[in-house]
């Protein structure tokens, strides 16, 4: 079997796993019990959240620890509109549902919601977000890198842009954090979240990293955990294994962006040059290093990770989060693709795992299998395949 | 080590364990994902479902998967009031902060909110809960055993009374679940709160049944997992586990109980007869198996916890989800407790791996320890220990 999803969810490092298991087995304490069991779970999470932290640069007091990135994301959206006067969120139309869906129900709460628009490769111009911002946008919510098409946005000239006119700036930087450096001091960015099953972390963690001095509305309220913006009593085994996955990532950090690179410019170079009508989407060079995204013309992706999971290859056409409905992409379409272009898409994400050899395999596979669908494309005489 | 502080967190089981790490180790797919990763995943996560769904005696498809308790106490109470015309919530007044905090957080907004009172046991009355109903009553919440001392509610006969007043009726069951039969169907209850990590399974997961037909709003928004009403890649190990951890309770819930039973009652037994001046505070029968709650007069139970920590016995006063804050137990003040009587208590709650050898060893502590503390006691002759 070879996994190729990597955007939608990694394998648990092995290193990972041996440090969560005994915070099931025997340190299972409350962290908000004063006994030596609830001190030795309080102790863990802080050790956790000092590696969070340091693997974007922050302090571990601006670590907020949530159930996930969709978690981290709903929390800044609600957690900055409900406490500022003004009325006004600018996002961008490629955003992940967890941000447009927030964006969505305020707008239909009274809230004004600009969605600026994005190039063919995937990017907002600052230009644009300077033009839209008003006296009262009260927030700026724009992804560090994207989820389909693997597009890195200029964050830091956007952040400068919202500082100049005073207005609180978040990225969702799940598909950016653990791949390549995001030093938040360096990006002055106010609110950044993070997913631990990004990077190879376990699901159900995330962060929302929250600049000292800037406040916010918790979500959930309760116990008053994560000093009072977050309640539950926290999922210590999980903190920690998202800690040690954030360590793993800094630190490996270089090898595993040269690994990634190594293998989505083999999938990328093979798959160009030995099938025919085939563009790689998004930009060339500006994306996230284990990202590639395609389209073979004349045949439908979906039907193409059918033939590919029949071989035992998991891909994807785009975010998992939506599949279940079958939309058509809306990062595509933001991109300004046709129906055909968004019809004939694949999204091939590489991860620390996988191997070069398995690149091969998939390529082979690939030839195959976009071969056999366009043998029967009613789009077969257009492109003379 | 002895750990008597099973109501605060408990060691996960060794068989959750072993179904679990697979999920972390092999089969990561993002449930959303429609390659064979992602169909595994998926199965695991709707039989986890069903196991969950089946202590309760509820439908599969009645069953949110949560964070954990605290989030499905405030998907239920923001969930119901958001979308309700009513805007008046009952509660009682010894609710977990995970049903407070979100009333209180409404009644800022214009709720109105009625706290029921109880009596020295802890029962709320159902005839205040039928007084207090109006027309403009959208949702009743009253926990079904408390996490302090144990006292389980007449959650059937307050449940008739909502129905008969077309109320939605919501419980707290975070402590009962796993502990005493809960059964949905025959309580008649809309909506119920679980907990993983308080029967055995991980933290970070949890569960509200919501009764087929009943309407709520999403707390968190974006992919639409969980039909639409928790969106997030799902926890797929962490809800294994807490499958798992369902089945094992349901499946040795006669024999758990008389274990527990059978050391709570050589706890309390042993106590009130070794120990003077002490009081046992709850109902003596209507409280879950695995709870006692002791006033040992004269004394701090704080300083007796951390003397018990000496001793490496952990054990607590109430709650640990508000032990940071410090603040008396509102529990015990609403149940007519004098400060005197607030301030001397302890929290000895029993699990399925604790020994009657565990229990002996902690009450023959507890008595020199009460001892020691008691010959410094500004109280020491009004009780003439």
């Amino acid at each position: 079997m070879i996994y190729l999803d990597n955007a939608a969810s990694t394998p648990v490092h092995e290193k990972v796993i041996e440090e969560m298991v005994p915070y099931f087995r025997e340190q299972y304490g409350n962290p908000s019990s004063i006994h030596r069991h609830g001190r030795f779970a309080n102790m863990a999470i802080q050790n956790a959240r000092k590696r969070i932290a340091s693997l974007i640069n922050a302090h571990s007091n601006e670590i907020l620890v949530t159930s996930g990135g969709t978690e981290s994301n709903n929390t800044a959206i609600y957690g900055i509109a409900s406490q500022s006067k003004g009325k006004h969120i600018i996002t961008s139309s490629i955003e992940h549902d967890a941000i447009l869906e927030p964006c969505k129900r305020l707008e239909k709460e009274g809230y004004m919601i600009s969605f600026l628009p994005v190039d063919r490769y995937g990017f907002v111009d600052p230009e644009d977000l300077k033009k839209e911002i008003s006296s009262d946008t009260c927030l700026i919510t724009i992804m560090y890198a994207n989820n389909e098409v693997g597009t890195i946005q200029s964050i830091k000239e956007m952040v400068q842009i919202a500082r100049e006119k005073n207005v609180i700036f978040h990225t969702d930087a799940v598909q950016a954090v653990g791949k390549i450096p995001v030093d938040v001091k360096e990006l002055g960015v106010d609110l950044l979240s993070i997913s631990s099953h990004k990077i190879n972390g376990p699901k159900g963690v995330g962060a929302l990293y929250i600049r000292n001095g800037v406040k916010i509305s918790p979500l959930i309220l309760g116990g008053g955990q994560e000093n009072g913006l977050r309640s539950g009593t926290e999922n210590v085994a999980s903190i920690v294994g998202f800690g040690t996955a954030c360590e793993l990532a800094k630190n490996n950090m270089s090898e595993n962006s040269i690994h990634l690179k190594k293998l989505t410019s083999k999938l990328t170079t093979r798959i160009l040059q030995e099938i025919p009508a085939t563009t790689l989407n998004g930009h060339p060079n500006m994306r996230t290093p284990n990202n590639t995204h395609f389209t073979f013309f004349g045949i439908n992706g979906e039907d193409l990770i059918i033939k590919l999971d029949e071989h035992k290859i998991s891909a994807s056409t785009g975010s998992a989060c939506s599949v279940k409905i079958q939309k058509a992409s809306h990062v595509l379409k933001a991109m300004g693709f046709s129906h055909e272009q968004v019809t004939g898409s694949l999204r091939l994400t590489a991860g620390i795992t996988n191997t070069e050899q398995e690149i091969d395999e998939t390529v082979d596979t690939l030839k195959k299998v976009v071969q056999e669908l366009r043998a029967v494309s009613p789009y077969k005489s257009k492109y003379n395949f």
